[in-house]
C-alpha cells in the first residue's frame, strides 16, 4: 500500500489547537488502522508553494503515493474507499454514508462556521443564529431516533458530523440532549482521543522548538 | 439499470426559480445521458413525510431503485459513479474531481450562501463580504490557469462549482474575468440549458395548475 501523509501547519496559535482539520484525517487513519505520517507546511508564510497544494491557503491535504487531495471532507471520502471500517461496501450503506458526510459539510458546517466567524469578529447581532438553531433542531430530531447516522454503525459520516457539531456545541445552543450524547459517544472513541492528543503534542513540540 | 427519480418541490415562488438544486441533478443526468423522471413533494407543507426523505426539509433528493440519497452534492457524486462522463475512472482524476466537488460545497458555498443570506435578510453591514471576496480571489487565480478544475476535462466538479459561482456572481464581486468566462463556458453547455429550461417549465406549469 502506498504511503499516506497528512499535511498540516508547523505551528498554530493556542485557539485553534484541537480543532485544526488534520485531526479529521488522523482520526480516520486511526479508525481504519492505516499507517500514516504527518508533515508540515509553514503557518506564517503561505506562498505559491502552499497554494500549489491547497489553493485556498489552508490545511490539511493528504498525500497517497503519487496522488494528492485537499479538502478534509474529500480526504475522508478518499480514505473511506480504502477501509470498510469507515464506510460499508453495500450500495445503500455507501449512499447513506455519502449523504451524511455531505450533510455535515453543506447543511451544518455551511451555517455553523460562518455563524462562528460572525461571533469571533464581533458582529453586534449574529443574524445566522436562527438558521443555525433550526439546523441543529433538525439534527437533534434525527439523533433522537438513532445511534449512528448511516447503516446502523459507525462510519466516516459520524466522524465528520461529530467533529462539526463539537465546534457548534461549545457555544451552547440550548439543551439538545441527543446531540450532546451523540458527540460524547463519538468523541469518546480511542481513535479520536489519540488523534486529538497527537495534534496537541504536535503543536506543543512546535512551541518548544520556537522558544 | 434502475429507475432514477429527481424529487423537487411542486411549486416555488419566482425568486428561486432557475436556482432550486434539483437543477444540479437534472443537469448531471443530462450530461451523462441517464434517463430520469421528476416527481414532487409539497412546497407549502413539509411535514414528517418530507422529513423522512430529507431531514432538513429541503429538496432535492434522488431515488435510484431501492436506494435514496439526499444532499445535491451527494447525489452528484452518486451519479458520477454511474458515468465516466461525470468523473474519470483513474485514481488521480477521481481524487481531483472529489476534492473540487467538496471545495465547491465547503470552501465556496460555505461562505457564499451565508453571505447571500445576510444580504437578503438585510443585515446593515455584511461581515462575510471580505471572506467571500478572498475565496473568490483564490478561485480566480485557479481559473486563470486552467479551463476545467479536474483532469483537464469537464467533470461533475465543474457542474457544481459553476452552479455555486453563478449564484455568488449575480451580486457582482468585482472584475474576475477568468471566473466570469468559466461560469459562461460551463453554463453554455446544452445540458445546463436543458436542465434550466425544464425547471422553469416545471414551475410555470405549477402556476397554471394553481390559477
Amino acid at each position: 500500500m502506498s504511503e499516506l501523509i497528512v499535511w498540516t501547519y508547523d505551528w498554530v496559535p493556542q485557539g485553534p489547537r484541537g480543532f485544526v482539520r488534520d485531526l479529521r484525517l488522523r482520526w480516520a487513519c486511526e479508525e481504519a488502522g492505516l499507517s500514516y505520517s504527518v508533515r508540515t507546511v509553514p503557518f506564517t508564510d503561505r506562498g505559491a508553494d502552499h497554494l500549489a497544494h491547497q489553493p485556498f491557503g489552508q490545511v490539511p491535504f493528504l498525500s497517497d503515493g503519487e496522488l494528492e487531495i485537499f479538502e478534509s471532507g474529500a480526504g475522508l471520502l478518499h480514505l473511506a474507499r480504502k477501509s470498510e471500517k469507515l464506510m460499508p461496501r453495500d450500495p445503500v450503506g455507501e449512499a447513506q454514508t455519502l449523504q451524511w458526510t455531505v450533510a455535515a459539510l453543506n447543511s451544518i458546517e455551511m451555517v455553523s462556521v460562518p455563524w462562528w466567524f460572525l461571533e469571533v469578529t464581533g458582529a453586534a447581532d449574529n443574524h445566522l443564529s436562527g438558521w443555525l438553531a433550526s439546523r441543529l433542531d433538525h439534527m437533534e430530531n434525527v439523533l433522537k431516533e438513532r445511534e449512528w447516522l448511516a447503516a446502523d454503525r459507525f462510519t466516516v459520516a459520524d466522524l465528520l458530523m461529530a467533529d462539526v457539531l463539537r465546534v457548534a456545541r461549545v457555544r451552547s445552543f440550548g439543551d439538545r440532549t441527543a446531540t450532546e450524547a451523540y458527540v460524547r459517544r463519538v468523541t469518546e472513541r480511542p481513535s479520536f482521543k489519540k488523534a486529538h492528543a497527537d495534534q496537541m503534542a504536535h503543536f506543543a513540540t512546535a512551541d518548544q522548538l520556537r522558544s
